[in-house]
């Protein structure tokens, strides 16, 4: 019988000169797939060439993560773009880290915006247009990761790109299939087991549960975990153990086909 | 009888948000080769893309100008870097535009450093070698653009580049072969017709002619106009003109050889 | 008899690095009041430092025009802020030139918020307020400068602030006294009697008149020109000569008490 | 008998948004006086504000801590600046830190320049007189707080400013009274044990001992300690004790006089 696939991703290169953060190469060891912050909002040049040859290493494919331009908010927070500039942005940093990765013998295969862009493009569409315009332009054989049930993942899907959808092992959803706000208290969630079971669970139904028990149908080809805060590698790596240990096989993206 | 070719450059793409420099369009229509910013002195995302479509409809073709990150000192002032830091800095910029360029019908064909950045090349080898070396990582086909009997100039040789060498239009040379500094009174050649005579008077020497006139024997593929300034775009034109007139076939870097 | 007083402000200083923006030398024999940008969404320290002294020798008042940290946008795109980081951040930019100022024998008098930032004051009263907050901890002898009938007004008369309310000489009004947006056609006045007209009827009426006639009724102590445009140092010309013509003495926002 | 008074003194408030520097709170347990980014090298203006209040809390004196503007190279960078351009960058930071403060109820008393500009500030004569310019036309009251022996030092003395001179606890000196580079094996000292005594003789001696035993005379009165690096709290921690036992009165820089 075959294996259910599944696929572990998470942000990373989210140093910035100086400043550490995360423990990126504690997470290589556990992860599929790495979101490779490009500049706007964390990941100077070297820090994107240092995290391109760690993935490398470790046999981590990896991504873009593009960002609004926002260093000091870490992407975080919401800025208001004309479509042209965004597109233009997006491109760039795209761009910029595909190139890099190419001329140090590594090569990206998709596409996850971050922070407050990422939220922007999961509830207007003319914003998840513009950044699924911006990747099939440069190049339409990426793989775009978007949240199950966003307009991001239907305006990837409508472009004909391959779309992947990810949900959240530690963050609670609406019955809308939304993340719960983080200004709420019931957001995150801190345990590696209630996380496991969280994740266990949509798994087992086959789309978004949310946090009053409402099943919300959709494919789910990617776990999204996350590699700062403090116990965060002990999270991810529980999950991936517990994810084989229930049958699943990891792999990239490209192997969710 | 075949004619003789020379390139005409110059630099493009250097306004930022909603600040304007030089007179793009005219000089379009003038030149053969321009040198983008690549948003660390200058041009943001969407200036260059603006710039890449223009270019591409004037049939100009385009390469990258990397800069040391300095938009307030628009990468004029000398920056220490460690060459892992200027490794990854210059492939950066090289990667966002090229990527840029292919995802809008448009592709790159050469590198020349901008301002600061160039001007340490010509004196360092470390530095120079540091450049040619995130070049050739990157795309080992593209052409360097390199001034005339500068250590950068020797670098791209060294590691099997297309090199081709550029004279000044507007600017005395000293007799050791750089240029004449700012600081002086006579850095700058201010009349076209000055301009002209000091260019003709180099591509006819075949070499550098300094301004105690010295001659310095180089191979010369291409003269760099500048786009800024008053007369500017009368100046480079001027130059053009004369240039036909004179028997030379102005043509894209690619088809010097 | 008393001649009645009317001030004339204009955003200055909004060159950045290498890039030059408006004709501030022209502007600053015009107007009475100057909001210099703090580096924020233009103006480096250099600008800053050389603004001051002209403004200084024009014998023109000075403000700061604190804005969202945004250079590529020009501050001109919305951001979102926690209440403290916009605290902080509007602090910064006017301790940094006021600072500068009294260093090098001048003084700023008021605050006048920039672009996005002024546009979200205007009909947010939480954002009002912590800009208020921010100005009168710093110094609560300190102008503001504020749109008429806006949040921004009534939170700094709430705080205690003198308040002086502006109207735009070359923007046409709502019936509920915001400006008409720049998406709609009619948002700009273009023609120099045309301005005067607009900022004459509002000045008789007191209060601002609309687009569409009505007439809401406030205090109006000073009146926005703009230095940047083709024709705009003469259409702020055209408008004192008009006042002075009128009967109206001209004056810095203290002298308006 | 009167004891004899020394300063702690320590960089601090180097977070930036989301990225976090150092230890702060337990260091300002320790110190005396705290050098403040202030934006350019690190030290958004939320980082500052909270810095400012945290010190004030603890009762710690604060002062300016002005970088090259440098975010991704952290300030430590050499910088090619025109004196203007220096002295606005300079003014503009201890302007922001001053203003930022005297509004929290804190107010700065001391001025140190940070990484490769106080390093530039210690051998070239011109760099140091325009720091100076700088602090004595914003506010002559100020301490500058200089590297002992340095030219910055001279400097300050010079335009009449009160200057105290450092010492690092934890870095070995050349012979002419320069720091050993950090390039070179023995530029640090690791120990608690070896940092103290290195302290202790140079206090005892009355001037900078050198790595290889030259004593070369001069006033000392601030001992600066590191607030990052694995053990650098217990470092600073462990000096101040010796120094507590060894009869020196610990006190801010005002009250060395």
């Amino acid at each position: 019988m075959m294996k259910k696939k599944i696929n572990l991703n998470a942000d990373m290169g989210e140093s910035f000169g100086s400043w550490v953060m995360g423990s990126d190469d504690a997470m290589l060891a556990i992860i599929n797939s790495a979101n490779l912050a490009c500049g706007f909002h964390a990941g100077d040049p070297l820090v994107m060439l240092k995290t391109i040859q760690s993935a490398k290493e470790h046999g981590v494919s990896i991504g873009a993560h593009p960002s609004y331009p926002d260093l000091q908010g870490f992407g975080r927070r919401a800025m208001q773009m004309s479509d042209a500039e965004l597109y233009a942005c997006v491109q760039y940093q795209i761009s910029a880290l595909a190139g890099m990765a190419s001329a140090n013998q590594h090569e990206i295969k998709h596409v996850k915006p971050h922070g407050a862009l990422n939220n922007a493009a999961c509830i207007r569409a003319d914003i998840a247009q513009t950044i699924v315009r911006a990747i099939a332009d440069f190049d339409s054989q990426l793989i775009l990761l978007a949240p199950a049930l966003s307009e991001l993942y239907h305006a990837g899907q409508a472009a004909g790109l391959q779309v992947v959808a990810e949900i959240f092992a530690d963050r609670n959803y609406e019955d809308d299939g939304q993340l719960v706000s983080r200004q709420k208290p019931h957001a995150l969630i801190h345990s590696e087991e209630a996380s496991w079971q969280h994740v266990q669970r949509m798994l087992e139904a086959g789309g978004i549960v949310s946090y009053s028990g409402a099943v919300l149908p959709c494919p789910i080809g990617s776990i999204c975990v996350h590699g700062d805060g403090a116990n965060a590698v002990q999270m991810a790596a529980y999950l991936r153990r517990e994810l084989q240990m229930a049958g699943y096989e990891l792999c990239t993206l490209k192997q969710l086909d």
